[in-house]
């Protein structure tokens, strides 16, 4: 908003939008209707532009089939740094240009991935585990399309579901764990009363999955013993899921602060509230048995 | 246990124990201690046994590359019916034998299973989506390893993300969206005091996922009126995430009910409460910018 017309700064485009520009943009159009491409492709379709692909939980092979497809195609791989594992980026990409976003702006991102794409050659955005959880995916999407260059989703595999695979256990488990939240406690980008983990660990039949930093793990436990929740409530870290480090610690409200600190993990892990994490006092489903018609993961009906 | 200490009843095996035996005995192991394979293998290591895989949403490139590999060694595939796409079953393992679960009880399954492992063939059981959500995975494991077949979880991509891929959004959104819940409702298998999906809502910064049979949305949507929601609060209906007859119904709590019926659906979609189904209204995050040193994608910390 640098030239004269300041008369109608909200229609004026500039030559240079900003990355904010972008996004407020971009929201705008959607809420006026889905841009076309929602419904001219299905999730999993090799679509033009920059993929923003979803890692997975850190293991080569937990990268999806058509994830590993186009990685092993690009010319230049923009990645997450220390959060996506290096042996990934050996198994497909190691002849091709890897760059970490750590410590780049959007301002310095986007010129980036933008210059590469419009020089011909293949981007690929390397998140891990999958972007819509805590992703900060989109943002880079709406402005690389400001920027003239298309982009999209492939979904991959969450660290919380690896954590679970590695504990042997389900998220949900009939009559222990009902639902899953995926949250983030109060701290620098959430407010207090945005922190709702005290209230799905009330619920009591909710598998409260945290992606956090190992340091933090103390206060989150504080608050849920101030406010009145069972000390003795199971809580499982899961550090590093899939990776070659990979680390459980099980403990209890009261007691995984310590242990947690105690292990010394510095880097963030996956905090794991309720039965579920142990796999144990489970119910028999009804998917099998009674329900002979209905069967065997998600999506089937509950009614 | 096969020595004389036969007055230790819980020492002695049964020759037909259960599946629900199975599953009381895991459980009871479980309270009190690990199992080793916990610290032993990281998740996505092939282990020995039946893996139980998350087949993903329905793409066959959404399926993980060890997942692949597994389907295509497989000589027995067990698979979930129509809640996994054809399309991936004759993409990977057309060559093996593949044997739905739909209409077969634990007591049918275990032995299916069990014979072909025991016979020296390569068996794997593929659920959809990722086995911790709404699995029923757990109980069959139990059950196969009381009859003396190891089994492990190999993770996948549950719907919802390939939904939010479809959708060209993010579950969490910073300003919209800071949590996200996997649930369903009241039903016959869930008691009315355990659907939460009101508090869900209620929070106003969760993105409530429902895996849920279509015919069942109404009833939900009514509930939520009765709650006083807001009947404006935006309501996405994914059906069938990156199958090849994907489709996006969007509306509100008030319209969703006609409009998913109006489409004619009778399966399960994925039901996506919130404003970041929209990918509307949402703030820049501070992972760029500001946060030099954080960077990229789920798993850092908050603060």
């Amino acid at each position: 908003m640098t030239d004269d017309a300041a008369s109608d700064a909200a229609a004026t485009p500039t030559d240079s939008p900003t990355p904010q520009d972008a996004i407020d943009a971009a929201s705008a159009d959607r809420r006026t209707g889905r841009d076309p491409r929602v419904y001219d492709h299905t999730a999993g379709d090799v679509q033009d532009g920059v993929p923003f692909i979803g890692a997975g939980p850190g293991d080569p092979g937990l990268l999806t089939v058509t994830g590993k497809e186009l990685v092993e195609d690009a010319d230049l791989v923009v990645h997450a740094g220390s959060l996506v594992n290096s042996e990934l980026l050996e198994a497909y990409c190691a002849d091709a240009e890897t760059v970490s976003s750590v410590g780049k702006d959007l301002e310095a991102l986007i010129p980036l991935m933008r210059d590469a794409h419009e020089a011909g050659r293949t981007v690929v955005r390397l998140h891990s585990g999958d972007p819509a959880i805590y992703g900060a995916a989109l943002e880079q999407m709406d402005a690389l399309e400001q920027a003239g260059v298309p982009a999209y989703v492939v979904p991959g595999v969450t660290s919380a579901f690896a954590a679970s695979a590695t504990l042997r256990t389900q998220l949900t488990l009939n009559g222990t764990a009902n639902h899953v939240a995926f949250t983030r406690p109060q701290g620098r980008t959430l407010d207090p009363e945005d922190d709702h983990i005290s209230e799905f660990v009330e619920m009591g039949d909710v598998t409260t999955c945290i992606y956090l930093g190992t340091h933090a793990i103390p206060d989150v436990m504080d608050r849920l013993l101030e406010d009145g929740h069972d000390p003795d409530t199971p809580v499982t870290v899961v550090y590093h899921a899939s990776w070659p480090d990979e680390d459980v610690i099980d403990g209890t409200v009261e007691t995984i602060g310590d242990l947690v600190e105690d292990a010394g993990y510095r880097a963030s892990a996956l905090v794991v509230i309720g039965e579920a994490g142990a796999g144990a006092g489970y119910e028999r489903s009804y998917l099998y048995g009674d329900w002979a018609n209905r069967n065997g993961s998600e999506g089937e009906a509950d009614d």
